[in-house]
């Protein structure tokens, strides 16, 4: 998604060039490409798939939405099956149209798991919560912290459900350093992803995360807190940035190299 | 604020014909009208003013920064005994230029209350610590959650150092009600504000704040738990809002008024 305006053939000559051995995809990108298609791209470019993005939108109240969604969430479970990722990130969904209740919407997303994460697991699928930031709560993801993700995974054996820990998302939050911990200890972090913050938020702020070193958080020491908990996998840098989107590709996801390099290690 | 658009004794007007008996005032205003004129203006049409907004900008790095912020603080605290509100308002203050240490910028403002605190108790004024939501966290208040706020001002004594609980910053917090309950117990609650959370939201999110009854917040509830954690004092309605601002004050005022009896009892 950092670097949406390359095709994913262009995209994975561009890891080649760069020197970088493994993406994040999006299912938009891959159904548009074709799904087996993909999978074979990805495997003869020797790129390993880190997480497939994105399930979720479990918060419905409607009967018939709850379904689609618990269809839509097995299809995608299958889809990273297909590409060869062991991970499946979740935007639990926002508040229905209507309602004021998070934590009956918190309920509903542990409902649906208790379906999706069996489904997962026999798959060899990971389902991996991502806290949004309290931002987003209304209409995206009414789960805010990384003690609410865990609160939510915990409830389902380890490697059917984790968390992500996005720093765009996470890095306001005091709580979020033991959170790191208790999710390491307990085997359920499945993603780490970066994203710098930077203001004024856009309208909507959903297209304003900042290039790794143009913000607030401080890369480095989120590397070391991971590491420090046990995370010994790949990072993702996911950059929802207009700026980002309207230049060059290939160039862009060089700098992004350049800064992985220069602000996280 | 909700009405920045009237003139104060317009304010005072519309107040007394809607049947609003108190206000919270902003310093840039009454400073604009005149303390001594604002202050006679308001005991006059026997409006009671529940607060002055805003101290604060605590977090400065420079020697003097921050003796100018202590000195702008004391003013502050003079004008609210000048007003005859017993509470201002403190927005702590975003990462200074440069700084991505969340925690340290936290301590600068216990700092800075160890000198205000008992500056602002000597004149009978308590001095409300505002967790501002998270999206502010790098701009304006790295005091993000009501756990936060409270963490700080239980430092000091109950008299000199509470907080402030806006809807619109913790709403989103499923650890604030419990929060709320801890500031009630301590006698730590100094104010409390309703605005709603409505999206999109706009560039800058800062005047993004809804009407009671347009967005995501149960305004009954927050209103129930404050009084279970013992607030009998008013309650405040800060609206930033451009839709709002754009539009006659009386008429605004009048809306605002119709929506807290609704939507508030």
């Amino acid at each position: 998604m950092t670097v949406k305006q390359l095709s994913l053939p262009a995209l994975a000559d561009a890891c080649a060039r760069l020197g970088v051995p493994a993406v994040g995809l999006w299912r938009e990108p891959v159904a548009e490409y074709g799904l087996d298609a993909v999978a074979k791209l990805v495997r003869d470019a020797g790129l390993t798939v880190t997480s497939l993005c994105r399930g979720g939108f479990l918060t419905a109240l409607d009967p018939a939405d709850r379904a689609r969604a618990l269809d839509d969430n097995r299809a995608a479970v299958d889809e990273a099956a297909t590409l060869g990722t062991d991970t499946l990130v979740l935007v639990s969904g926002g508040l229905p149209g209507g309602s004021r209740d998070l934590a009956a919407a918190r309920e509903r997303i542990a409902d649906a798991l208790t379906v999706l994460g069996p489904y997962a697991g026999e798959r060899g699928v990971r389902l991996a919560i991502e806290p949004l930031h309290p931002m987003f709560a209304s209409d995206r993801c009414v789960v805010s912290t990384l003690d609410q993700a865990l609160d939510l995974a915990e409830r389902f054996p380890a490697p059917q459900v984790g968390v992500v820990v996005d720093t765009y998302h996470v890095w306001w939050d005091d709580r979020a350093p033991a959170a790191v911990a208790r999710a390491g200890a307990a085997g359920r972090i499945h993603s780490f992803q970066l994203a710098d913050w930077v203001t004024p938020l856009p309208a909507g702020v959903l297209t304003g995360r900042g290039q790794l070193g143009d913000g607030s958080i401080d890369m480095r020491e989120w590397r070391e807190r991971m590491e420090a908990a046990g995370w010994t996998g790949f990072v993702e840098v996911e950059l929802f940035n207009d700026g980002l989107w309207a230049r060059d590709g290939g160039e862009a996801l060089g700098e992004t190299v350049r800064r992985f390099v220069s602000e996280v290690f």
